[in-house]
């Protein structure tokens, strides 16, 4: 069983607010991440993926389909987009990086399973200083 | 004359859009840039300063003090906003990181002088791929 | 179950010193960190929580919080600080990051116990290729 | 138990590249891996080890001696050189990050455990954005 | 004047080898970067160009046009090859990174120039710790 | 004329305090960088030299040499060392960031010089966030 990652990243707006709630206790929750006009990170997220080497390829599954498969499932539809506003797999959810990575997890984990290979962890980077990580 | 940089970072979200000219235009000129509700960037600012250096504190300027200047003037402006809707200094103006570094400049450039040294440059990291600089 | 994470940095000097040892014996097994007069560094300190997602703030733990917690416990008292001769919580210790690292995670553990989460994992980067990782 | 780290670099040139098959399947499966002339990467390597703290060092294991074994029986074999042609461990194997990591594993398990240390993980960074883990 | 950079990276095999010199001479100046099979890195390459802003775009060039040049004159050519074998544009010269550079400024300068912005340097790190920086 | 720059790495202790102040105007003036115990960096040490390409090796100066030359003057003197207590080039100095790059290029730069090369700068990052350049 050996582990590959595949980084990529991704440039987005956001806000934190959670309609059940008024203004004030959205302010008093999530501080300056409630700023009603949004405001924006370039995420980095950390695909983990385990198997079995492959000895005619060297490889658990090429490193260029993985990329491939995050590229079009995940960061077409989330580079350069509101996670409020544009994105179908995050309607009517609040766009903390914790449930962006339980969709991201939920998206990749049928496709990976379908190519013979197992996700591992999905690990959203927002800043340097603010990671999340999901196992599942 | 001795140099000293001062790195600080922001969150925030934009939009490259120009009023003058139509949807297709915009989305011609700026591609995804020019998403409708807004993408965002974690922004690196760094701020080169230039002087002799005093020889009671070994310092051109104490870099807390260009540190608090940066924060006071600057980023609690932009961190955590929407540069094309929230930021008074970028009113009227393309949010592009070339306007942005030269209004930084304008804006830091008589407050660094005042305390006896000279603004050298403002270099904006919209990603690590993308930088900008700019030196009055 | 999902994992956060949240990066602080501080700048510390100490020396690698056993006071049962003599001079030449301390040489010997901690060569260059045993410098009497001592060293330094810029530590990465690395703390992971892990717990249930709230379903209202999206969060296992705000991480405004977390970095609230480790400021106060932890940094605070240890950044721009000497770790032989000012910490109260490494007295009497050698002071490898080994230590260090098992010191913060007695502090830390009752304290996000208490807010409902688990602490994970201590990680603490000496320098970039130096790196400690205590999971209690 | 206390886990430590330690990163070394090694810059080498390598192909992707099957025996068995022929040149057009070799670059429909390794793609631009195949160059018959080789490409080259700085590699990054990261090796794990557990064990536990010892009371007169505060070392699971010096950090030093880390180094020394990880310099003398991999890095010095493969830096600067051809993984295909020049290293003896790779001989007659694909030179996948995959298959490297294994490589390094099988030599670096011993010689930590005849220092009353264990093996964690040798994780491989081929570029910024792709990593490979084994953890035996 | 406002000056504007685009990173990109390739990871290409080399040798530095003088045809005019014999084996051990080679050894002697060169060391381990003679390895006759070659060894390699993970290239940054930084491209900085000068220009006025355009008022209309808030740019001096569009960085999405700078990457697109870069790479289809650069990278496609460099990426995943042999510096010493494949490249059109390094041939019968030896391949320091002094020489790349200048070879890469020949290409882009007149490239840049047909476009109104101004070539200001082109710099390219080996690895982290070994940079070059041409200004024409 | 081509640019060429080395980094190097240093783990050092130091504190900023002026013996003709008292106490509290310490304090005052240098905050937590007087602690009178001190604390201390890694810090990053970037040489940029410049030069004519030797035709015969593609080099302004062989970048080994450059290593070799900041390695026997510079960084064996202050690697794992208090820049206060234990280094002969800065006794009687203020030990700030500023005086320490005063001091290795007037170290350096008849080094290089006597080599036929030009040094251009010396920059030092006391951490990622405070830089000091210096160019003569």
């Amino acid at each position: 069983m050996i582990y590959i990652q595949r980084k990529e990243t991704f440039c987005a707006a956001h806000k934190l607010w959670n309609e059940k709630w008024d203004h004030d206790t959205n302010l008093e929750i999530f501080g300056k991440c409630a700023n009603p006009n949004y405001h924006g990170h370039n995420f980095e997220l950390l695909v983990t993926v385990k198997g079995e080497i492959d000895p005619d390829t060297g490889f658990v599954m090429n490193l260029f389909d993985l990329k491939k498969i995050i590229k079009e499932h995940i960061t077409e539809k989330i580079d350069h987009k509101n996670l409020n506003l544009d994105v179908d797999f995050m309607a009517g959810k609040l766009t903390s990086s914790e449930n962006l990575a339980v969709a991201i997890w939920d998206i990749l984990q049928p496709l990976i399973a379908s190519r013979g290979a197992t996700l591992h962890s999905v690990k959203l980077a927002e800043t340097n200083n603010n990671i999340i990580e999901y196992f599942g």
